[in-house]
């Protein structure tokens, strides 16, 4: 694929300084950048970076003194950086039909649309949308339902009447709708609580590689629409992830926890089971969430708090041996015997 | 499956208040409740959802006041629930065979009553006890031994000659067996020592999806009958996990540390290798345990110490800017002079 | 495989005490030990068990007081006695070959050196260095591209146009090259930031179990030469982990980290994004990173701080209580009145 820049600028509206007739053939990182390939700056930190780079193009927010190559502007740059990047990227092509070693139950309705790779296993009952790309070992449960377009990397679980919507994405080795852990103890030792919900998940999800979603007890567990979730993520049986909140890496809801919309949830947070996050709720990564937090905010530390008191936490913390030196001189100082109670006074 | 309340009132020797004739096909959450399902009441918070729950029945601990629809009384209400629940759980359900698909070893003799699914791979020397359920993608090293009626979810790894006791219930894209992470500095860089141990687990365990269990390094790695290991849960080589303990997701325990009986493991805790934790531990979520713990008793935090002494910690925290600021009063009306070093007094 | 004492002295260049002709056909741990084999014993604590072994012969660092049985010394005892595990260790032999249930792309040249499991799935492009070992069920996408000597346990998922260098060592359901956590948001929620970078392995690396390393987004994500991962690791896009560096289990670095050569990460540690932690450095388990560290140096604690720092402020977080009271003994004693704010003093 090659562009004009006169050809994106006009595509994505973006204002073009230069030549509009340079090609472009891909895009690249600034440093120490491609000929035939755009880039992209967009902080001031990188203007030394601009300078130097071997694109012949960038793609910023405004112009960039000193830079003399070639612009296009745009109010949002990363978003525009990333739109004409999806042009070069061929991540998601594929040629649809059902490889030979796919074991495809007699019931499922295949559309020709439908790519389903080598190994993959899709039980009875299974619905697949319109354009849905099943990569290799790939397993659909009994009755697992998937909105159109969805695409599933390779060593995928869907269990069994789990709901996925449209465009979701799922990344290898993620398990959606594993059993929830959910145990009692009887009189020779735990007990199962049979999970009987699903997973429900709406459209335009993400879901990382190695992530594990259970499916809830007696309701559900949901992931709404617009969510997108990192890798090695843990989200417990009966969690409600709100629309379009972003959870990183590593990051763990014990059960029935219900994330607000819009939130962002850095990795490695731990959100405590029955707790509720407000919407637009921010999370710094490594928290640990031990009550509920209405929303909107930052939070941070474990227990987690508004930002503002745990960065004076940790700055009181760091300073505990000034106190215990300012003591120390007060102690020296003090009027001897005075309301001492050891002494008695 | 459809019951009366009488039938489930004798199945499971509930005392049985309403209409004995009413019929249950399934069970529900408290709300909304559907009508013909089964609930659930345990805890007095819930009493106003049970008071307009559609369920026409509830099983609880005793009689809820203002409450008028059928009851179940249970002294374990959950666990009387759970057991119930299980009668209209068909997740369990498998027909025996072997597919077609599947790559099994000609040595490894195969029951009747065994189900191995599409893409599964059994090597050679493989023992497969009566009423295994192998699902899909599931992979099973040279010499590796699973007692009766152990059940493999699907893309379950379980390395040479790993042990599995009966009714062993592991969850999707669990790894059992991988190498332990022994390495020594050589001349040229790190060498591997040899993991030369498996790992072995009793009767009735159930692990989760994604976690990982590393065989030991000379001994074994040991998980007792009874555990209850959730997902993404790290144990290295050599750890021994006691019966009946039961740990939450992405908790990760270090090479060879020795966690009792009966422990309740929070979610995101880290035991330090070399650890002992005694019979009977609680350990708070994300706390990080740096010392043997002895049991039974309550520990959070990190350095994990008794939770009281945690919640302690906390508050005294919290409360610095008090501190911070008393100490400010104390010293602006001490005696000048005395007492101040720094004025050589 | 049976050895002599003096055979295994003369090919590693040990010293031998005792029978040069007893005969080793294994290794074994200490306690209790076993008759025929080898076992080991480097620390001093382990001494009294050294005298009660069942085990003929030990590798240690030097003559034990009060043991009578046969030694092999070495400078280097656990690397001598690892070396000498590895000729009783048969996890690494194979047998060349294609299963018929691999799918292999037609342009792939085979070596009849290569083993190719049941299930794997090599795609076009894909190049493989002699000796390679495709465990079942392993996934190579397009042009994915692996040195000589690599082995791949079991469901490990290697990207498009990822590189591995020789004798790359993945444990069983690692992803190496899923899409990286990169997306903008939009007008109607996230857009997708396109991944365009790969993942870059170097020889002699080990990735542990569901170990997850992210493609670059527009560079290239790095993992260089004798880098040890252990078990579920999260590696973000554009991260660079230096030379012979060794991270353990759960640790996660967020996108763009660099970390240096020959550093110990320890487990369920985070390091935030863009940070760069120097050579040498040593970080303790469950340390949070939210600064660059310069190395060498030993850091713990969240945030983490050089190790002294962090071993002083646990330290006095625990006698903050003696704080408190040393605090109230000296407000019992002050001069009433003096600089008492609120007396109007």
């Amino acid at each position: 694929m090659r562009f004009t820049l006169e050809a994106l600028a006009q595509r994505f509206g973006l204002e073009l300084f230069g030549d509009a007739r340079s090609v472009i053939e891909g895009v690249c990182a600034l440093n120490p950048g491609l000929p035939g390939h755009l880039s992209f700056c967009a902080e001031s930190r990188f203007l030394v970076q601009a300078k130097s780079t071997l694109a012949p193009a960038l793609v910023a927010a405004e112009r960039i003194p000193g830079y003399s190559g070639n612009l296009l502007l745009a109010r949002n740059p990363l978003l525009a950086f990333a739109r004409i990047s999806a042009l070069f990227d061929d991540a998601y092509d594929f040629v649809p039909g059902i490889d030979e070693t796919a074991v495809v139950a007699g019931d499922v309705a295949l559309s020709p649309t439908v790519h389903i790779g080598p190994h993959a296993v899709v039980e009875a009952g299974v619905q697949l949308g319109e354009g849905c790309f099943l990569g290799p070992g790939c397993i659909l449960r009994k009755g697992a339902i998937l909105g159109a377009g969805c695409r599933l990397e390779a060593n995928v679980y869907v269990g069994p009447r789990c709901r996925l919507g449209a465009r979701v994405h799922v990344l290898p080795g993620a398990v959606i709708g594993g059993r929830g852990f959910g145990n009692v103890p009887g009189e020779k030792g735990w007990e199962e609580i049979p999970q009987l919900g699903v997973v429900r998940i709406g459209d335009d999800v993400e879901v990382g590689a190695n992530t594990t979603i259970d499916r809830g007890a007696l309701a559900d567990t949901v992931i709404e629409s617009g969510v997108r979730l990192d890798n090695l993520i843990q989200v417990a049986h009966n969690c409600v992830i709100g629309r379009d909140t972003a959870i990183a890496a590593c990051t763990g809801l014990a059960g029935s926890s219900r994330i607000g919309a819009r939130c962002m949830i850095g990795g490695a947070v731990v959100v405590g089971g029955h707790l509720t996050i407000g919407d637009g709720v921010t999370v710094l990564g490594r928290s640990g969430v031990t009550k509920s937090l209405s929303g909107p905010g930052v939070y941070g530390g474990f227990p987690a708090v508004p930002v503002k008191e745990w960065h004076y936490q940790v700055a009181r913390v760091r300073r505990l041996n000034v106190l215990e030196d300012r003591l120390s001189v007060l102690e020296k100082s003090r009027v001897p015997g005075a309301g001492d109670d050891k002494n008695g006074a």
